[in-house]
């Protein structure tokens, strides 16, 4: 009970204690005193029926658009019914108050919203009343770290490595984590060796390297999708040419994963930033700060 | 007698005037009060013995490197004789002046070429020993002009469409315009019907479209060349994917020109910005001036 963690506590006794308690976790500080890092863009979202839009009924995929700090998705959720739409953008606000040291609470309002897509398409502006206004989710991520683990107990799913939303890939991660707990637990009960401490150490030598590139690739996605100017023209070539040059050859790392091929256990520099984008810094990170 | 223009004059007649005199043409303030656009790059050169050179004595192409802000080019001269060598940066002291409204007339000094390449692989730092360092070149071009004849004169070369020196284009179109006169003005004579005037407007009709989209994409492949940060991985990983994309696409405009084929009389759009490029604009002449 995290309001009143004194009260009804009850003692459980097991063999490993998998800590997925998420971005704001409990357990990570008993491991590292960190903060989340803000990244300045700001998410809204909304559902309508999808059936009843008559430009978006036919729906099967995932829409994105991309622009210069701002981008929005739209796809269909409970095979079909619904029809999710996401916005996304700079705080302008944020970004100042960065700046001068007060950063305000309510960055990335509604108020923001409006102005955040003047420059964008009409049908992306035309869309904009179809998102919940009350509610809106300031993205953020951490910076990888370096042990998850304290004897038996193993941080996992965003507890352990919150990242941007780019790749879609904070949910998956959790899921992964915890087939590699399975996979690796089960292969050691089928050999007789069954080691709690041992399986967490093996998941995490897993999980760390592979977390870490998601984390990393996450933020340079995003700086990716919000490119202005020559580097816009430049990064829309590069995606026009992309079935040229092989569509999937920077995503197969992503998708064709399997825990039980251990392939970063074997590898574990695959973790790192590809030698391609080495020099990169995460520009928000670089920037001064007040 | 550009210095006394009143004296040793001359009177001379021909059937056409064909004013080939440079980026400060005295001739083309006859059509147009403008002034040339100083791009912030300036350029210092050196030409040393190419047998003397370990390094370069094999070289028989041209070598280009790029970074941020700054190109370092070499080739050779006079069949293999000499090593030319061109280093050109931005001068962060015209930027500066520029802001304040006080540019001063030596921007681009000595002190300002061993500061900009600081940030450049020891090889490159290592060459700027053989430029020469009492002249540089503060490198300007023109905004393309729409009307290049008076009657049976034709401004031509630099004096009707200086570029920024990237495609290497300045000399090749003062030549691709007197093969066009040659052309244009043979096959009127062969028809029988050599009307000055009129083979000069045909010249202009053809020449025009192209020597703009010259000077148009020279500024684009400027700013392309001189990116950081995420946009400059782009642009690499761009060229890094270019032999499987088709390298020639982007330059066979440029290259596989011919005059007789009177390509941009037929097509004059070709002369605009391309469709991928169409929302760009020249940094330097959007940025803030004082």
């Amino acid at each position: 009970d995290a309001e009143n963690p004194g009260e009804n506590k009850e003692t459980v006794t097991a063999d490993a204690f998998l800590a997925f308690d998420g971005i704001h976790s409990v357990m990570r500080k008993k491991l590292v005193q960190d903060e989340p890092v803000a990244s300045s863009y700001v998410a809204y979202r909304g559902t309508s029926k999808l059936a009843e839009d008559p430009e978006m009924k036919d729906l099967k995929s995932v829409i994105g658009y991309i622009g210069p700090s701002v981008h929005f998705i739209q796809y269909p959720l409970r095979g079909g019914e619904l029809l999710n739409q996401v916005a996304v953008f700079e705080s302008k606000r944020y970004l100042e108050g960065r700046a001068t040291g007060e950063i305000p609470e309510d960055w990335g309002n509604p108020e923001e919203l409006d102005q955040a897509y003047g420059h964008c398409d009409q049908f992306i502006q035309d869309r904009l009343h179809t998102l919940w206004r009350n509610n809106w989710w300031q993205m953020s991520d951490r910076e990888p770290m370096e042990n998850w683990q304290i004897g038996r107990m193993l941080l996992l799913g965003d507890a352990a490595h919150p990242p941007l939303q780019y790749l879609a890939s904070g949910a998956v991660m959790a899921m992964e984590d915890a087939e590699a707990v399975a996979i690796f637990a089960s292969d050691a009960a089928k050999a007789g060796n069954l080691n709690w401490e041992e399986v967490l150490a093996e998941v995490e030598a897993e999980r760390r390297p592979r977390s870490k590139r998601i984390q990393t690739v996450g933020r340079f996605w995003g700086e990716l999708w919000h490119l202005d100017g020559t580097s816009r023209l430049i990064r829309n070539e590069l995606f026009r040419q992309a079935d040229r040059t092989g569509w999937f050859r920077y995503a197969d790392w992503l998708w064709g994963y399997d825990a039980a091929r251990r392939e970063y256990i074997a590898n574990p520099e695959k973790g790192e930033v590809p030698a391609e984008l080495a020099e990169w810094r995460y520009a928000l990170l670089e920037a001064p700060q007040a």
